[in-house]
This record gives structure tokens, C-alpha cells and sequence, in this order.
């Protein structure tokens, strides 16, 4: 088993895929074998939004992790197909919630089979994960995944009980961040640590690396809804706000612009009318007050401490792509 | 531990509950206990549907059958209840896919809260179950839960899939009531075997008293929906049919009317166009050729083919309550 390219070899996120490619095909296999019910339309539905060009960041940050802490075994395919699969079921729920009619460039399973297929075929995902996770007999892999997962559905809930609603706190927002994004992502790392074997305080570092990280991978990229550059000019911004989701970036602004501009955002939300004059009027004060920095600010942040994590590990490639990785995982666009 | 009331004092449904009123309250409690979600929402709208009068049969299954093992712990009241949390879940997930406004003489969640809210509080419910389950540290109840839920999900994918479509062939309607309800009660009933550490023939055979009797539980439930009787009268009947559901008493009668009126019936389902002369058209010729007849005659089969598999066991309290139990799944009224 090869411990992969030199270190020196990885500076950019594409150096990580490059190095990885091998492995990462090896979880692309997995998830085409996983995909065998006796129900032809499940693995239809399920082929259609996991070949959709998600980038597998998750069985990576698993792969990485147990790489990380020595293993050299390949149950990290099998484990990150899995972790795709409760992802990917994740998914298809949140666009039916989300009347989402558009993911990654095409039409989502909810508009070409129905919401009532896309709920069932989530859970099937989910119910097909659980059962070949329990395979590997693993106490620890059982618990921190299913722990994920409680974790995950309580943050939707609590997003959507917000929604509409701006007088959020901002402990209410990290709380939805960290449950519905953060806690798969963390449990995927502490998988790494768990099938390698290591030791308690180093899962529980990995665990923090991913949570850290995860929380800041959301805000980036709720930030990035408000944010226009190269690759998004010509797309929708605003999106979070139209749909009732008040996030990072807002909430900040809310806290230091006028009481009538608050209370101008605050009927938008809760009415779902959002004018292009009023986005341009809230870009521009999200500008004035600094929420666009603040948030990108707090995102580098977290990002600071899930690198801060790796230092109880030894230099080596693994730490390397997953240091990249962490930094990736803000700037990238999405 | 007491062993439950002399064997001679039970006889019916009513006898069955009341000897075991005790154990249930405990399943009860253990319900209440597990609703502690720090998302508020969640616990609310989850104690809204199990708090809505359902019987509770999987968790008496599985007490039964753990006592008919001779189990005298209490694991039962924790895992009926989780049993339960994953009933429910699929419940209000149903209810969003039948686009349901009552259940039970109460509005559906989906009605009080939205569709929205009901998946994720049944996606929350599963993920619950499934995390308090690991807990447990068993091989074997894990894996037949996970299996069960699987099958679950890929039945109402297939039930869904033949929606509208009355040419589905008879095996895959069984096929269909095994997976989405046989599937869950099997599972319970080889729970009590695996937490009384029955030998493997005994959880076998409890697995299958399981089966037969969920199958014809649903067989007898569908049948039900062509049935008036003193309960029924006022109710609605032929709601699968407006639904576009196919059951068996329907694809008998398919197999055996003219070609005019099996085109009327596939005309109907298609376009979901049920008039009351329609219904009475079909309820009569269902007399005619004896659909109903033969739909319960199937159920009673399978509950024949219960009955056997509890031979394997000697004579108890808990193999007299289970008799009387499998007789009640297609004798009862819902």
C-alpha cells in the first residue's frame, strides 16, 4: 500500500484530488455497486443525484483522516460511499423542503420523479447506509454516524422553524450551521481516526477538525449568496433571503443598519418579496457595515482552529492535503 | 419478574392488552422519555402523532415475543419504544406522500405544521431510533432494524411507482405489503428472540410469524377499504382507488370482470376520476366475483402460516397472547 505522492507535491486542492484520484475511484466503484436494490426506479433516482458531479468532500476528509492516522487498509471505500449516501439522501429531502427545481446545473430528482419519490428514495439512502454501516460491527462508527444524522434532521427543523424570521440569534445560527452541515463532515473525520485505530484524543481532533471546518464551509457559503464575482455574475443572489433564511452576513447587517432599513428586510423576509432595487439597496449596506468581511472573517476563524487541531499530528502528505483541504473549503466557489 | 397472568385468562384482544398494560405503560413512558430534542419543534410535533392513539402493536410483539423466549428483563420497554419512533417516522412521511389531511379523526402534522416540517421531524424520528438502538451494542438488532427500514423505504418506492397503474402483477403487490409493512413487525417480533438470546431457529421463526402476520395485516387493512360495515358506514370507502393504489381485492376483480368494466376501473385510477356510481359499480361486481372473499381468504392464509410458526414453542401465557394477536390483526376494525 503506497502512502501516497511525496509532501512536497501538495500546495493546491488539485494536487490533493490529483494525489487521491486512485482512492477516490475506489469509493466511486463502491457507490455504483451500493446502488443495488430490486426496486429498478430507486437506483434510477438515486444514479440521477449521485452522479450529478458532487465532489465526494466528505469520503475524502474520511479518507484523509485515516490516512492521517496511519491506515493503510482501503475500508475508507466502502465507508465513503456510505457517508455520500446519507449526504446525497440529506439532499434530496432539502430540495423538496426548498423547492429546489435546479442542483449543480440540473433539475433535481423532486422535478423530474416528484417530491413524493425524492422523500422515499432519501430514505431508502439512508435506511441503505445505516444497514451496511452496521456490517463493519464497529460500536464507535455506528454511533458517531447515527449521532450525525439526529444532529442533522434537529438543525433542519430549527432552520426552518426560523424561517421567515430574522430575529434569530446568532448562537441559533451557529447551532443550525453545526448541526445540518458540520456534524456529518465531523463524524466522516472521526471516522478516518476510528478505522485507523487511533488514539481517543486524536479521533477526538479529527472530530473537532471537521466540525471546525464544517461550520466554516457553510458560512463561506451562505456568504457567498450575497457575494458577486466572476463565476457568479449572471447568477441569482439573494437566494437564502427569498426563501426566509436569514444567515450570517444578515444577521450582522440587521444588528448595525438603520431601523428603517431593518425593518425594510424584516417585511421582505417575511413576506418572500424581495425586489432587485431592495438586494441592490442590502448589498450595498452589507458593504457599508462590513457583514460581508465580518462573516468571511468568522468563517477564517473557524477555519484557524480546524488547522490548529492537525498539530497534535506529525507532518506528513496526509496532513498536508487535509491542512489544503481546510483552506479550500472557504475559498473555493461554489 | 412476574411471568404475566395464568394462561386461561386470556382469550381475546381485550385480555391481551390488559394483562400486558404494565409493560406498555413502560414502552409509554420510555416514548416521552426519548422526545427530548433540544429543538423544541421536533418534540412537539413528534409527541402530536404518537400521542394520537396508536395501538402500539410492534412494541406488544416484541414484548411477546421476548417473553415467549422467557425473557424477564426490561429492554423491551426501550426498544418498543424505538420501534415505535420509526413507525411514526415513516408515518408522517406517508401522510406527505398520500398529501393525507386526517389520521386517526386528528389532522395529520403535515396539515398542522406542513409538509416540510413532517419530513424532517420523521427523518429527526429515525435517525433518533436508530442512534438509541446502537446503544445497545447488539450485532443483531441492529442489522435486523436497518434491513427492515431499508425494506420499508423500497416498498412505498415500488408501491409508488405502480400508482395509477392497475396492471401490477399480484406478486408485486405482496411484494410491496411485505417490504413497506410486513418487514417492521417481522423485525420486532425477532427482536424479543435476539434480547431473550433465542437460539436461531426460534428468531427465525419468529421473524416469519412476523411476515405472515404483517402481510395479512395489510392485506386485511387494504380489504377493509372496499368493506362497509357498522363502523364503516359513513366512511369513505374505495380511498386507495381514488389514491391510484391497486390492492388485492382490486387485482382479483381486474383478473376476472369484462373487458369494459376493467377498462372503466384502469380509466378511473389513471385519470383518478372516481364517481359514488363508479364505487358501487365496482363494490357490486367485487360481490359478483368474490374479490373481497378471496383477498380475506389470502389474509387468513397468512395468519394460518403465523399460527404454524409458533409450534416451534411450548404452550404460555405469551404463545396464547400471540395467537390471540395474530388473529386480531385481520379481524379488527381501524
Amino acid at each position: 500500500m503506497s502512502n501516497g505522492p511525496i509532501t512536497s507535491t501538495i500546495h493546491t486542492m488539485a494536487d490533493v484530488w490529483e494525489a487521491y484520484r486512485d482512492e477516490l475511484d475506489g469509493v466511486e466503484r463502491q457507490i455504483r455497486e451500493n446502488l443495488d436494490s430490486s426496486v429498478t426506479l430507486v437506483n434510477t433516482v438515486a444514479a440521477h443525484i449521485l452522479s450529478s458531479g458532487g465532489k465526494r468532500v466528505r469520503p475524502l476528509l474520511l479518507l484523509l483522516s485515516a490516512r492521517l492516522c496511519g491506515y493503510g487498509g482501503r475500508d475508507h471505500h466502502q465507508l465513503g460511499s456510505l457517508i455520500e449516501f446519507i449526504h446525497t439522501a440529506t439532499l434530496l429531502h432539502d430540495d423538496v423542503v426548498d423547492e429546489a427545481d435546479i442542483r449543480r446545473g440540473r433539475r433535481t430528482a423532486r422535478k423530474v420523479w416528484g417530491n413524493q419519490i425524492s422523500i422515499l428514495v432519501g430514505d431508502y439512502l439512508y435506511s441503505k447506509a445505516m444497514a451496511q454501516v452496521v456490517e463493519f460491527r464497529s460500536q464507535g462508527i455506528n454511533e458517531v454516524l447515527a449521532e450525525a444524522c439526529t444532529k442533522m434532521a434537529e438543525g433542519e427543523v430549527l432552520q426552518l422553524y426560523y424561517n421567515g424570521n430574522p430575529a434569530m440569534p446568532e448562537a441559533d445560527y451557529v447551532k443550525i450551521v453545526e448541526h445540518k452541515t458540520a456534524g456529518l463532515i465531523a463524524a466522516a473525520c472521526r471516522m478516518g481516526g476510528i478505522i485507523a485505530e487511533a488514539a481517543e484524543d486524536k479521533q477526538e481532533a479529527l472530530f473537532r477538525f471537521g466540525q471546525y471546518l464544517g461550520i466554516a464551509f457553510q458560512v463561506a457559503d451562505d456568504t457567498l449568496d450575497y457575494t458577486a464575482n466572476g463565476e457568479r455574475l449572471g447568477k441569482t443572489l439573494g437566494q437564502d433571503l427569498r426563501q426566509g433564511k436569514a444567515t450570517l452576513p444578515l444577521l450582522h447587517l440587521l444588528q448595525h443598519c438603520s431601523e428603517p432599513d431593518r425593518r425594510m428586510i424584516t417585511d421582505r423576509m417575511e413576506t418572500r418579496t424581495l425586489s432587485e432595487a431592495d438586494l441592490d439597496r442590502i448589498l450595498s449596506l452589507m458593504a457599508e457595515f462590513g457583514s460581508i468581511i465580518y462573516a468571511m472573517d468568522r468563517a477564517r476563524t473557524y477555519i484557524a482552529a480546524a488547522q490548529h487541531e492537525l498539530e497534535l499530528f506529525e507532518d506528513s502528505t496526509a496532513r498536508r492535503a487535509l491542512a489544503v483541504a481546510a483552506d479550500y473549503m472557504i475559498t473555493r466557489d461554489r
